[in-house]
Order: structure tokens, then C-alpha cells, then sequence
């Protein structure tokens, strides 16, 4: 049993879908989550400045005492998972892996894949699914507009289904039958994917099975949370908490009052 | 006469139309465009480091040379202007001032300001104009939406009129006569915003209006352009050449052939 605290990292708002995916599996959990809000977006920026400012979010994480870490960014596990994971001490999970292995399982062949334009470039998902199922056909398409329709809070606005109509079309077409969510925002777009997609088509939560996984990890290294004891949930940016604040409780709700702003880089 | 370039600068890419309007207006100038791609956007970052990093990109346009220096950024002007006129040996044009003033010139008291959430949350053509015109109503609203939709290409895509008759509903409702174009990506959407707000709201292009401004303060210098000269650009960014290269096309076409990449700060 290991009271420390798990550590949660993305480059901004995004990977709170992560976090409350890890509150409502892991309830006796406590966490410290990092949104890197000075510096979001990592999508555009280069592989090796990604593994930069991962590095050292990694570090400000370790200083706090965690016993694991989750990067909930797609950008940042694509390019930094393997250089986080040789430096660390403790255990370090990414969304990607356990996204891939969970359309896996959940599909007979044909998947999709939606993210923003970064990490569908990188082409980590369809790397990691074919992988584990070379047999498989993937197909991926980049959604730019999800992410500032999510944080617009236009969940359900007709503009909104014109666009993922758009955007899903060709994934339609190919008669997928597992979608993964290949960017934490998407989540909050999930009735409006599953009306478009129909009902037959799996969503994949990656934070869900992100969530999922960080668990089986807690547990193989004995390091799980006292069953029963108290948790405690600390928010930190690198800036703006007031937007961090106002925009983030649409991810999470109540559970986020305040945001402690720590400056990194 | 001076044949020195003019420097120009964005967060990033929007800058471009604010490079097109100088070329057009003035095509015997050199320029030097900065887009600072590496740490875009700047909207949602804090005053303080908004100055910081173009205090940067001031020195660093000094560095080659430049005549002049086009802040081609809402959130940079908003937040730097001042700065970097008290740190600038050379003059230093923001795109506020001279969009601010060609809307009292083309209005009858009620002015209509689009930007994105930044902009129009730091109030700044809204004191621009109250200050020249105290008798002047101005309505805002932020359109957090048009950016990406410039970046998608999507000008005329159902989706997008649907996103502009939504957030340009309350400007109609208000019945301005003008409407000031507060953010750089937005001159590219212009036939949109010119159909939905009907042919009698006249659209303030702040690029050409920069432009416009510009051309006065070098004269007034005495630091113009020999007419007839050899003009010559250069584009620089700090990360992600090559979504600058593809993206940028739209908005300035093949005139952008590539951009040198210089990392700062």
C-alpha cells in the first residue's frame, strides 16, 4: 500500500478527461495533475522540444513525491514515452498503448482512428495497433476542429454534426467498426460521434482504458492506494488559471476549484 | 531612401495577411516576417510573457537589419506595444491604432470588434476606439472558432456559416455599421462575414489598414523604399516549418516558398 500520489500530465486542458477516467476507476487514488498552459499546444511543435518540456514536467512530478505517471497527451506519449520512461524511477504509463490494444480487442479488423493533425502525422496509434495485429487495416483522419469545438462547449451545435459529419465520412465508408479517440478532448464529443458513427461502431476511450491499465500497474508493483483512505486531487498550470479554471470545468465539473500556477522551462 | 527590410511579426501564422496587405501597398519594401510558431499561440498566455517573447523577436529583427517593425499580432500589440516603442530604436507599428482608427472613420457610432478570446478579453480596440470616439458604441465578441476553420481551409463550408450566423448574431442585433477584423486569420473569411452581416456593414481589414499606417511613418522617417528597387522576403519561425509552409499558402500563395527556422528563447 502506497499513499503517494499519482501524477497526470498533458499540455493543457485535454487530459482532464484522463484524470476523471482515473477518479471514477481509482477513487482512492490521489493525484497531482500538470497542465502545461503556457506552452499548449504540443501538436505543431518538433519531436525533440515535445521530449523537452516533458522531461521536465517528469521532473517537477517526481520532486512531488509521485509514485507513477500518466502522460494523458497524445503528442507527448507519441514522442517523449520511451526518453520518460528510461528516466524515471517510477512506473510511466501513456494513453496510446492502451488505446491501441483496446480497439484491438474490441474490433474485427477495420479500425479507426481520430486526433488532431499532430498526432495523426506521427501515425502512433496506427504503429502501435498494427504492431500487435498486422493483419488489421487502420484508418486514420485528423480532426483540427474538434478540440476548439470541445473547449467552445458545442457539443451538440448543429455546426458541430455538419463537421463530424465531414470528418467521419471516409471512416464510414470504410466500414469501421471500432473508433479510437485519439485526443483526450474527444471524449466530451462522444454522443455526437456515436450518432454519427451508429450504433455498431465501438468508441475507444483512451483515457478510460488508460485508467484501466495505470491500475494492473499499481498492482503489479504493490504500490496501490489504502482501499478506504482519503484522496486528494491538486491542479497546477504554467499559466492562465483563470481559463484553465473556467474552460477545465467542463471536463471535470466541481472536482476542479482552483489551479496552483507553477511556471516551468 | 532606405533599403533596409522591414521586420514583421505574428505568434505564428495569421501575420501573413498582414505581410500580404505590405506587399501589396508597398512592393519595393524588403521584409523579414518572424512567425513564432514554436510557442504559438500567444492568446491565452499571460501579459507578462507575451512581452517577454517579443522583446525576444524585437532584438532579434534588430539584429538584421530592420528598418521598421510591423507587430502583425492582435495579442502582441494588445500587450507589447508599448514596450517595445520604449525599447526600439527603430518605429513600431501595431495593428490596433490604425484598425481602431479606420473604424471611427467609417462608422456612424456603432462598431461591431471580432477576435479571438484573448483579444477581445483584454478590452483593447474597445479603448482604442472609446479613446478617439467616447461617443461611440462598441459591441465585441470572441470567435474562438474562425481560427481553425481558417487553418482547415473551410471558408465557405456549411459549417462555417453556420459558426459566423452564431457568433454574429448579436452584432446584427446590435445594428453596427462596421465591423473591425481583430484577428489576422480573419481577412480570409471576409466574404462570409461580409454575406452574413449584409452589404451595407463595412469590413476593417486591420492588415491593410497597417499597412496603410506604415507607409505614412516611413515616409514621415524619411526611411521609404527606393521606387523601382529590387524587393526581396525572407520568412523565419521558430518550429514547424513545414505546417507553416503548407498552411501559410493560403494565405499568401507561392509567394512562400519555404522559411529559414531560428529557434528563440
Amino acid at each position: 500500500m502506497n499513499a503517494a500520489p499519482i501524477g497526470i500530465f498533458d499540455s493543457g486542458l485535454g487530459g482532464l478527461t484522463v484524470a476523471r477516467a482515473i477518479f471514477e476507476r481509482l477513487p482512492h487514488e490521489s493525484t497531482v495533475y500538470f497542465g502545461d498552459t503556457a506552452r499548449v499546444p504540443y501538436g505543431p511543435k518538433s519531436p525533440e522540444t515535445v521530449r523537452r518540456y516533458s522531461l521536465e514536467i517528469l521532473q517537477w512530478l517526481l520532486a512531488q513525491g509521485v509514485k507513477a505517471v500518466v502522460i494523458a497527451c497524445n503528442t507527448s506519449t507519441a514522442h517523449a514515452l520511451q526518453a520518460l520512461r528510461d528516466a524515471s524511477p517510477v512506473p510511466v504509463v501513456g494513453v496510446i498503448e492502451p488505446g491501441a490494444r483496446a480497439a484491438i480487442a474490441g474490433s474485427h479488423g477495420r479500425v479507426g482512428v481520430i486526433g488532431t493533425a499532430g498526432t495523426i502525422a506521427s501515425g502512433a496509434y496506427r504503429r502501435a495497433i498494427e504492431a500487435r495485429a498486422p493483419d488489421f487495416e487502420v484508418f486514420q483522419q485528423a480532426c483540427p476542429l474538434f478540440v476548439p469545438l470541445v473547449e467552445e462547449g458545442w457539443f451538440d451545435h448543429p455546426a458541430a454534426r455538419l463537421i463530424a459529419a465531414e470528418y467521419l465520412r471516409p471512416l464510414r465508408e470504410a466500414a469501421v467498426d471500432a473508433l479510437v479517440l485519439g485526443c483526450t478532448h474527444y471524449p466530451l464529443l462522444k454522443p455526437l460521434l456515436q450518432a454519427e458513427m451508429g450504433p455498431d461502431v465501438r468508441l475507444i476511450d483512451s483515457g478510460e482504458e488508460t485508467a484501466r491499465a495505470l491500475e494492473e500497474i499499481l498492482a503489479r508493483n504493490g504500490i496501490t492506494g489504502a482501499a478506504g483512505g482519503a484522496s486528494s486531487h491538486r491542479f497546477v498550470v504554467s499559466d492562465d488559471e483563470a481559463r484553465f479554471r473556467s474552460v477545465g470545468a467542463r471536463f471535470i465539473g466541481e472536482r476542479l476549484s482552483g489551479a496552483e500556477v507553477v511556471p516551468l522551462g
